[in-house]
């Protein structure tokens, strides 16, 4: 089976790539570096040199002897796009292909743009060219835990049945989000939700909560083969910038009560939602929706593990409390569904001590690499 | 009070600038003419020539003693927008900015992503404007009863609070739409939501239902004042074309069964509705909603009712049930709250027969300019 992989030289479409070509999908990645462009134009930079895709691919070809096909370019291009499914033929389309940082898409009116320019300009044209080359392919679009916000309800999977007036509706569970970027993301869903409506898409939409980890399966073989690991503000996710600050010596930050829940996730159990989400299509004119996490934390239990767990390094871990630059709630109601994955055989890796060890011990590794500079950066939401 | 129309040229843009002005506003407009141009590229012309905004402005100030600023260029350079938010200081922004026709946008790719760059793009660039330049200004948004979608439950104006488990928490209400162009309303109202809520916006988003009539208080004065008025499947409203079709000995096209419901308002109420928005703003950081129409009808009643009026007048109507070339339920719950505008002060002008008589002894005037192959077109949803 053709999978392409939109984005595939990011932290999660690398790994992804490397799942599905060792278990014997045909596998195709795109990217533009974004990514990479914007990190650098930011001055932030990933925790170890990791080599660009060609480079990549050809080291994971030496090692498993399958192929992965590399196509360079910006899917804003119709042109490009056009060509690329064109000629490949898919029938999995995994869309990881968005400017994913909340922080960048905060910081000034341009980044702001380019979010929402990049983001549905891609999703849009990927609905294009689907219809065009592939119409009854299955899409997989990278959705958040984000776009539900901090509700004083359940948080559904997706969808809510809603009662009224002694009439009743089903609903896409109504989104709002903290963040520009997050925000971009509910539009993608309201893009998709039309689309498959009016003309039949299998869509899944992978609602993810933050993402920690360095190693799977595959990508572990070679320190070559690794994924690309942020540890700054814009791009690293909380757990692993917090790895990161412990071993620098640099406090934790948490913004205000640290009260902030939402639903983590180990890298590893992303590639394996994407793969079960593989192996079980959406049908035909269907929207499906998972909420893709194992386990909810506060920042404060978090930053209390990483503490914890540095203690038995024999690292001496500081949590500092600033004021927070976000507009959130800091203590809030969360309760989120997260059984269709489960359901569909997912077993969670869950955030015990020995992963945060595991990840510890790596990160001491480089620990003269860490620019503690690019850490903090304060991007205010206000 | 300075007052700035984004979309001044349009339907709806043009008698808005009249009224406030008549009314001792400062009022400025600003258009690039994107409606007129798609009109043309699509082979499509509104019944009777309209002078370009600067010829019309020059002729209101002859009328009325009154200046009217116009700024012709495209919002979505902000060079632009900057210059003229700098320039002339808003108190209140009105944006009608957008490309309104569904058909349009469901034509084909580039015209859908043509409603998606430029629909975005703009709000995105207003939004960072009035931080810039008016943060204290107040924005009435053009937005859609078709948000809604037809939903079997009440439509509520704007908000809904959904008890869930035993718990509750007060939501946009839910939307799904009928077109892209409606998709991206969606999104607008989902970018707002969220600068509200994180910069204390004061935003008022009018959620309109098709509108039709030729005539204000203001435009009524003379010919060459009055707004641009489309027969067309792309650009004309239903009842406006309906008029047309009748006059024209052009059978008047039900889609299916007919049973297709919205809320509608006469143009003179859409001016009010602005005008009394303004008078009453929206507070620091609350995404204010209306649901912006006076009746609802279904398709079927509206060509019941011009035929009846034709008859009256001599003309012989014929109304042709055709397929349904869209995705949208023929029969449905239809039951929209719209009383924050009445409360407010609103006096509708009904849909009688009257009103109905006077638009087609006008149109009559114009019957040997109707060009009946510019009249249907059935572009297709799927």
């Amino acid at each position: 089976m053709r999978v392409l992989i939109l984005g595939g030289d990011g932290y999660l479409g690398w790994p992804t790539a490397l799942r599905l070509s060792s278990q014997g999908y045909e596998v195709a990645v795109v990217d533009n570096y974004m990514r990479r462009n914007i990190m650098r134009e930011e001055n932030v930079e990933p925790l170890y040199r990791v080599p660009n895709l060609h480079e990549r691919v050809h080291l994971w070809k030496e090692h498993s002897r399958k192929e992965i096909f590399v196509h360079i370019g910006d899917l804003r291009q119709w042109d490009f796009l056009a060509r690329v499914f064109d000629e490949f033929q898919p029938q999995v389309i995994v869309h990881y292909a968005e400017q994913p940082s909340a922080p960048y898409s905060m910081l000034r009116r341009e980044a702001s743009l380019l979010t929402i320019e990049n983001n549905l300009t891609v999703t849009s044209n990927v609905i294009f060219a689907m219809r065009e080359f592939c119409p009854d392919a299955h899409l997989i679009k990278l959705g958040t835990m984000g776009e539900y916000g901090t509700p004083n309800i359940d948080i559904e999977e997706g969808w809510i049945n809603i009662k009224h007036n002694e009439r009743q509706q089903k609903f896409l569970y109504p989104r709002q989000a903290g963040s520009l970027y997050h925000t971009t993301k509910i539009m993608d869903t309201d893009l998709l939700w039309f689309y498959v409506r009016t003309w039949g898409m299998r869509v899944t939409d992978l609602m993810q909560g933050p993402v920690y980890g360095l190693f799977t399966e595959e990508t572990v073989v070679s320190d070559n083969l690794l994924t690309l690991f942020s540890y700054d503000e814009l791009f690293g996710t909380v757990i692993n910038r917090f790895i990161v600050q412990a071993v620098a010596g640099y406090p934790l930050s948490v913004y205000g009560k640290g009260g902030q829940t939402r639903g983590y996730l180990n890298i590893k159990d992303t590639v394996s939602c994407v793969q079960l989400s593989i192996e079980n299509p959406a049908d035909e004119g269907e929207l499906r929706i998972f909420n893709q996490f194992t386990e909810t934390f506060s920042v404060s239990e978090l930053a209390e593990k990483v503490l914890r767990v540095g203690k038995d390094l024999g690292i001496e871990v500081v949590v500092k409390k600033i004021e927070n630059p976000r507009q959130e709630l800091e203590e809030h109601y969360y309760k989120p569904v997260h059984t269709g994955l489960l359901e569909l055989g997912l077993s969670p890796h869950y955030l015990s001590d020995g992963v945060l060890e595991e990840m510890m011990k790596f990160v001491l590794l480089y620990k003269k690499d860490i620019d503690r500079h690019k850490i903090f950066r304060g991007t205010k939401w206000s």
